[in-house]
């Protein structure tokens, strides 16, 4: 194996990205080294490509950014138990440490000492990426590449209606982007008998009744908590996936959601919202849910069933299969709102290390 | 009996009550009309009393407060099926419809048509207070009178433990008034391993302390994060209980609080609170959990099982048993912060109706 | 109103029904008189029937049978709060007592003191039925009659389904009689990722199918446990519906069951059943759930949620509509297993009381 | 370090163990070896020194026996990330696969693959033991150690208890040996506001008192059921623990449980059990929980909490404490029932290796 390879890279403080040779990435005794092949872009890479504020309290360059991905493994260490060279994969990119009440309870996506691929070490928009063993998946030959390589973002959807409870229940979702689209499908799949899209955007609308929404609603429709009321029975909705981050969706879902119901929140806030914690969640007895990553395994077991069983077909919100090379491209059509999920593909134009 | 009684009533608009005749209350075919014994005080009788915005906007005088209490069964209406007169018993304050999703499902503590005893309808500071009997609620005899009169606000803790769950937990709890002394108690015996009770009065600390706190902090605690982690391995605290409805508190508790933790808010925010939802509840993997009123009758049962096996004592927090002609002295003893739970005796000096 | 009525009755000890003129109820304060107008017919009826050794030990004739059902409000009794003469209502046929630990609760499908409506009180096989307020559930327009008589049963599908929970889980359902082949419905509506379906009877087998199993097995194929474990990677089953009360059947569905999977039982066996505990539920870390009845009323609101929403066709079940006059030919048809589900249609020839 | 020490070994099938001088276990590299101090004996150990008919067909001489103990570390392998040698340490016996669905999502404690320490490969009754890292326990300093070699059983009462839950509950628990025993402290620490303890033994009858039992009966006193229900409201018990494996006591417990309640099995029946699941458990409604092993590592965090607490002392039942030169001695003592719990020392007389 050579000992560079092609990556993307954020150089230094600043915008954008450089396509460049980097080392391939040392393997550790615990190591996975994997092959990229497919990898989506996120909002996060968003972020730090266009360095938002975000992104400059956060990121220390140089880094090889990129999260999303699917692969091949390529090598491994010499304490690697399970995994072997060749084995079709994707990976949590959540790196957690293991030892920690967390870690050691079932709870490793909330470890306080977490370390996020491609934003807090070196990530997978690149030929090669090294990953520990724990965090590899391995893929089910029923998946699709594409729908490999956006695992990570439909796990966000999946643990998100799967820790508020969908079965048999009415689910509104504040916010379509490409993961509360993601999350209408993943809603159906999971048993919920209504599923109601709101955002700001109409195209987004649309888009959200054809991937299975009941009925998509503008979040500035008139007397929208009575239009819900009078399909519930006048009661509300029992479930709200918050997926915008947005305080005046958040105000609105609440408003939204029944007395007893449940809220799972996985938008980020850019700064502190204003609540009325009193009539939104005291006196109405409401569940809030604040929900990060993806639950290690169980999120991933639940993922590949849905996609496996055809219960939800992922890939139908992949608008665009890029070269890596164009990846300034595929974040202007982002940043334009022409693209819903943009995969990029990391093997067509593949230089054998 | 008599057609009329005596009773505190709120008679217009304004400060205090008045202490009076009014027709002893009609008995519908469905209720129970109770001889009152004992009442509690509660904040929000004082609320009523020094006629606050809330409650000139809630209370539509002229009203017969007050809401907890215990007294003996005088009269049934022709359609009451199990309660007999002369039995001893306490009452849910809160009446609900029993025709909506929620009270047909369990959960008619939230139902949205409720009405409150002594703030919607006529109330418990008389000789009689009539009540639907399904919200009546046999006394054991071996609960003490004084302790029976206040099961509304002991419900109130038992129902924010138990909907928390503390088995083999670390508490927080924030706000050491009566119904916080009361859940560091319950939160004992519902077997929390560590208590450790917050709050802005040192001598509400003190108490918290002889009533099995582990340890009490003054909000205001240089570094409170860092002992509260100190004692708890390094984690934070499994569980808040949120007593105080200060929106510093609940920033404070969320803070204490460790990832994955539930919270359990009580206390009732007078405004809207700014919450960084990101950093508090959303990263951290967080539960929040409105509370209000008490299960019916999850919470009376379980209740009376803490009071009756001796693992509470309820009574401890009672400072003061008055007369209910004292009345204004009692409000004016709650006002300086003389009293952490007066209860009225309204029994005593019974003109026989 | 006539005070008689047509009905079928259990006259005396011995097999048959009889269809004769017995009195219409009487309604009390608490009561509501429903005009019958479909029935379904249950295995309990079959046995009360053929007056087996179950029913010659429960029964206590005389008896009008009977207890699913749908109709119009005839009349109310004079504590009647909500239900109104001509609304279109099913009921609960379990009527509890409303004043035990479990009633008070949440749990009155459990209350030791149920009356089963056409059990232990006269039933539903007739002109007029009268029945609790509390009991009484009110029809959305859009559930057909036909659907709407057999909500008692499709309840129990319903309860188990949602007791065990089977949101992204693969769900074996031993037994496909009338609520087994629901609960194929009901599972995979409510989220189910794979349904597989178990009988001794191909027929049933095809019909499992039909209704949307993902595969379904006679009990006695050989290697079952192996063929499961090749279809739920290598794991077993998530969940175990048990539908069908026989010995064979539970220790078949444990034993198809993966560790830490949730069982259900609904069944009901004759007699004691021989069970390895230790391998079967202990070792395995197994949660094994008693099935009864239906949740009041959760389940009523869920069945609705289902049938509305068209996310199930309960009257995919129904094979026949027969005039209650041809009871007898009902029985036979169910005797020789040439029906799956039968209705009564108690309108088309009515005698105008 | 010398390469041999001196084990107890089972060395040929047949009854009794040989002290022997064994080769020290070779350590892996993700391996923790560990200089045993105190080692606790438990019924199997039991087993495995009569030579059951459970021990012929399960273990493999020679094998050093034994899996509940403590110690400190005297080396570790190349590949452990954070245990350091002089740590004081206990483990957890069950060697989970760390690769499986179970594994995977937070229930090792049910793997499939799970090897016993002193069971299935060499144990704890040595100057040595080698142990994963995964499955090493820091011990907490307040900790005695001769409750620390006994978290294991302790563990599977803490398990049994957490896993049914009785906070603000009653409590059955049937089997008063020493897990039984340890039960009754965690179900009173844990929250329970009753606990009744049922044996054949009225010594055990007597200490179960002593260590916090509210009643404690023979099994077979008559009208035990009568005695349970004027004890519970009329109820039955909230919670049943059972901890004999004896077919009467699992079919008396499941009779003293209330509608609706749950049992929680960690007593394994020598053989399959003869039950009335249409009474017992589905018409009841019953929730019946498997329970295996200690949950990794929820259990042993909440052992320590409740031992670092001070709401349990689990030493209290530790009857002996003996040089492990008289484990003959030790197993008479136990055959004959006069000790409750024996540790075994292992450093008194440490041949320095």
């Amino acid at each position: 194996m050579s000992s560079s390879m092609r990556a993307l890279v954020k150089p230094s403080p600043g915008p954008g990205f450089r396509l460049t040779e980097v080392p391939v990435p040392a393997v550790g005794p615990g190591d996975v080294l994997i092959r990229v092949e497919k990898a989506g872009l996120c909002g996060t890479d968003q972020h730090i490509y266009s360095w938002d504020a975000w992104a400059r309290a956060r990121i220390k360059p140089p880094l090889v950014v990129g999260h999303e991905f699917m692969g091949t493994v390529a090598a491994v260490g010499t304490a690697v138990r399970a995994i072997r060279v060749g084995e079709r994969v994707s990976a949590e990119g959540h790196i957690a440490d293991l030892t920690c009440l967390l870690c050691r309870t079932g709870q490793a996506h909330i470890c306080e000492h977490v370390e996020i691929v491609g934003v807090d070490r070196d990530g997978a928009f690149a030929e090669y990426v090294a990953i520990p063993e724990y965090n590899v998946w391995r893929l089910d030959p029923a998946i699709p590449d594409v729908c490999a390589a956006i695992f990570d973002p439909l796990g966000n959807a999946v643990h998100t209606v799967m820790a508020a409870g969908v079965s048999v229940k009415s689910v509104v979702i504040t916010g379509a982007g490409s993961i509360g689209l993601m999350a209408i499908q993943v809603a159906r799949a999971a048993g919920a008998t209504a599923v109601y899209a709101i955002d700001v955007n109409p195209a987004k609308l649309e888009l959200a009744r054809r991937l299975g929404a009941d009925a998509a609603f503008l979040a500035t429709q008139e007397d929208l908590a009575g239009e819900l009321r009078r399909r519930t029975r006048g009661d509300g909705a029992d479930v709200l996936l918050e997926m915008s981050g947005s305080a005046a969706a958040i105000d609105l879902g609440l408003r939204l959601l029944r007395n007893g119901g449940t809220a799972a929140l996985l938008g980020i806030p850019a700064e502190s919202v204003s609540l009325d914690l009193a009539d939104r969640i005291i006196f109405k007895g409401v569940t809030v849910l604040g929900i990060n990553g993806r639950r290690m395994f169980e999120t991933w077991y639940q993922t590949e069933a849905l996609v496996k069983s055809g219960r939800i077909d992922p890939g139908a919100i992949v608008t665009h299969v890029l070269p890596y090379t164009a990846f300034d491209r595929a974040f202007d059509l982002m940043e334009k709102g022409e693209a819903v999920k943009i995969v990029l593909d990391f093997k067509g134009d593949v230089v054998k290390p």
